[in-house]
């Protein structure tokens, strides 16, 4: 058995079930031991930010760590957009990075670079395998460092002798995640704020927006009259009819601060604190109340549904059902223009239950947030990092990782040329993805915050550097290309149909919204 | 004036004339800078790979910089493989990376990450802007690190509130580039070896491979009897008809080692010592003959040309002209199948006179390489990192340093999907570029060296990890979907017809040649 066979095998035992990879020489022998491990699906992406994008995807849903197979710092390189959003996503993710051995990089051979360096960025975790005997326990180094709270992206490289030098297997616990016990002290802390008769919020962020954080949210808030909050971009809202309403703050800052000037205290669960998403000239960046105590309950190492749990019970709170949101779908607007608007309503008529949802719409997505509100029971994955391309990879690794499921893209045009190829791997999978693709032909939120910045009759030169005219891009192409069959739709019966269509039928689908 | 426009007067001052970009909300106001300066020509790319290839294939071809600007960490993110590329080319190219105001970082905002440390690895200069008075003098500190010798990235971070602010213009020298002169001692010591009646190669590499350089080695070939080598990949080669032969090396160790074996001598100007591309198990690294003594004459700091001047000069060489290469080109293959010879063969029989080849074809192209060698003189840019999404975007980028030339790219599929965005970018700045697709529908180098690793009847799960089919890409769609007319070609007189009819229409075009 080699270093390669070992690797995989413990992280195999260790509960790693995909791998997405574009691999190169140097990962040679990974991939040989890939496809001799039947417990991990080894998944091709045609570009590395579709292999982490997935991986990110893969994590949201099942809290567990998908492995990635990059090569050397060139594909590592490319991988590191959506690790950055995966970072900002708390989601495990492992990476293993081919490199050169050792004994080679004194040649400085074309492809060698510093990967480690590249890796710390994006990582909480980055580590050298230095023989094919220590490979396999650095895997599962690798692994339980991805696990951690919050889950992170833990980053391996494997020099190219370690994989195919001779290694043995080693016995593997099966890792868990690791939490933190909340203090007794910032607990009573809680009881006192929320007993203080004083406007509260409790902003809600990462593993506390699960089912059991949201519900023993709720019984806190129907108790003490506290306000259940998130910031506008997190990881996952599970949500819908039945489930407790969640207020996600606004994006812009001047309107975050209005929604939140009511609240005097702040208590945080697994949340960052709200702050501004970009800084402008004369404008603060403090979105919160002047004077708004924040006490933060639980941080990212915590398990903040247990905390939520455990705050619910020391205020007394009742186990009765608390107040859930409403099953209402929008009317199917027949006849109106395709809008934004008009778009929204339609998604939240047909969006199935147990729909996945990945938000990349930059400014278009805004009414369907609002028309899916009573939809039946489903996810929502937005993108974490502001770190585009990664609305229709992440889209496929949700795939894959809930056969079964639909799950639906919302994606801008601006981030889906990014990593358009991820519809390949989409075609090539069979996965159940329809991805509504926004098409505006432009970056419309830099037109909206040049605005904002005070260019209100911006210069031609401006305008064309946020223009995807000139030419357009034809998005049925682009999919067909790929083998993903696609339809435009340029008005909401048109859209209506397709995404009837597309919700009836097995496989990828693309819907260019023609706006 | 404000920071942002006093930095573009002085970049433009400094001889920047192109900034290829895809901005954020953070860099807003550098781009209303770009449209007040109108030296500087902005062009967008859809992705930031296709950016920063641009900006190689510019610098390559006209040895100054283009500028980048890109939007924090994830914009700097992916560009970071074709950085790569051009660092290995010693390219000069300046990044200008936008990041939040550093108040703005403590908040730790979604977008905010370590751009310096993404930065280093492909970097010959890092800086950061500490506030707007001093932004225009570190943009001129990154133009001339940009031109050091030999040509290297410099990336500036520009938070936005240095744009935004007061700053004044300043004056500017005209930098240029820097050498080191060449040392007596060193030689006289190649005069030596070469007067020592050994078999001698000169490696060529980098800007000693320009006409001067060439033709000066040349001399000191034809005085001495020493042969003029080069690396496989070089950031670009003159040659054709007129022009001194270069040996090139070839990519596989072992027939590289096989080239080498004559080899007793090797005296080494503006290149890399040659070694392995990759590492195998029981194989040596050294490509060099045993004993093979290597005397660097000129490092990569040293204006290569120069110093072969001076030693054609010492060693008492000719100035009569030496031997070059014969015109001639290949016969048009009539009714023959479409191969890789095939293809070679026409388009070393249609190569315009001064054509650049961006030259990104994997397996594929060394027939065109061959088929090329008496074709009418012209420009060769290689792969010069191995990080594949080069050959398109570097073609953008040269095809804007050189009007009035062809562009010929050769583009194996699976690095066409890195970076297929740059053909939009093509499309927009009409450019002549034509795009040869080698579609073979795989990553033929991989499973090439599959077989050198020994692995002679491959597991299906090995291969389809290395298979661009199930489905396969329909290349006219990809490039028709942004614009680029596209003709699929799958015999030698459908394939000839398109690449004539390709160079007798200005614009891009997109040639599949269906292997």
């Amino acid at each position: 058995m080699n270093g390669a066979d070992a690797l995989m095998q413990a992280l195999a035992d260790g509960g790693i079930t995909h791998c997405f990879t574009n691999p190169g020489t140097t990962e040679i022998h990974l991939v040989a031991a890939l496809a001799r491990e039947p417990r991990i699906r080894p998944v091709l992406g045609l570009f590395e930010g579709v292999c982490s994008g997935a991986a990110d995807g893969f994590g949201r849903m099942t809290g567990r760590p998908a492995a990635t197979l990059l090569h050397l710092g060139p594909g590592l390189a490319n991988a590191l957009a959506n690790l950055h959003n995966a970072r900002r996503a708390g989601t495990p993710v492992v990476n293993l990075i081919g490199d050169h051995p050792a004994a080679h990089r004194p040649n400085d051979p074309p492809l060698a670079s510093d990967i480690a360096t590249l890796a710390a960025p994006v990582s909480g975790w980055v580590g050298e395998a230095a023989s094919a005997a220590a490979l396999p326990e650095q895997g599962l180094a690798a692994l339980r460092a991805a696990l951690g709270r919050p889950g992170q992206v833990a980053s391996l490289v494997v020099p190219a002798d370690c994989a195919w030098s001779e290694a043995a297997p080693i016995p593997v616990d099966g890792p868990e995640p690791v939490f933190e016990p909340p203090a007794e002290a910032d607990l009573a802390e809680a009881v006192r704020m929320l007993q203080a008769g004083v406007p509260t919020g409790l902003l809600l962020g990462g593993p506390a927006l699960l089912e059991p954080g949201l519900r023993a949210a709720a019984r806190i808030a129907k108790k003490s009259g506290a306000v259940i909050l998130s910031n506008t971009f997190a990881a996952r809202f599970v949500r819908g009819a039945g489930l407790p309403l969640v207020r996600r703050l606004p994006y812009f800052p001047e309107r975050a601060r209005k929604r939140l000037a009511e609240f005097a205290q702040l208590i945080v669960i697994n949340a960052a604190v709200p702050t501004s998403f970009f800084a402008y000239p004369h404008c603060s960046l403090d979105v919160l109340a002047a004077g708004c105590r924040v006490h933060t309950l639980a941080g990212p190492r915590q398990d903040g549904a247990r905390v939520l749990a455990a705050l619910a019970e020391a205020l007394g709170a009742g186990q009765e059902m608390p107040e859930t949101v409403r099953a209402q779908r929008p009317e199917l607007p027949a006849g109106a223009a395709l809008t934004t608007e008009s778009i929204g309503a339609v998604i939240g008529a047909l969006l199935p239950e147990e729909a996945i949802v990945s938000d990349e719409s930059g400014t278009s997505g805004e009414f369907a947030f609002r028309g899916t509100m009573g939809a039946p029971p489903h996810d929502w994955l937005c993108l974490t990092g502001g770190a585009i391309g990664q609305g229709v990879p992440v889209a496929t690794g949700a795939a894959l990782a809930c056969p079964g499921r639909k799950v639906l893209c919302l994606q801008g045009d601006g981030g889906a040329m990014y990593t358009l190829q991820a519809l390949w791997t989409q075609a090539r999978e069979r996965l159940d993805v329809i991805t509504v693709i926004f098409a505006n032909r432009k970056y419309q939120i830099l037109q909206v915050e040049l605005m904002r910045l005070g260019f209100n009759a911006p210069a031609a030169g401006i305008l064309d550097t946020m223009d995807l005219g000139r030419p357009d891009l034809d998005w049925v192409k682009l999919a067909e290309g790929q083998g993903v069959p696609a339809t435009a739709a340029g008005t909401v019966d048109g859209f209506r149909a397709a995404l009837a269509r597309a919700l009836a039928e097995p496989g990828p689908h693309v819907i260019v919204a023609q706006l």
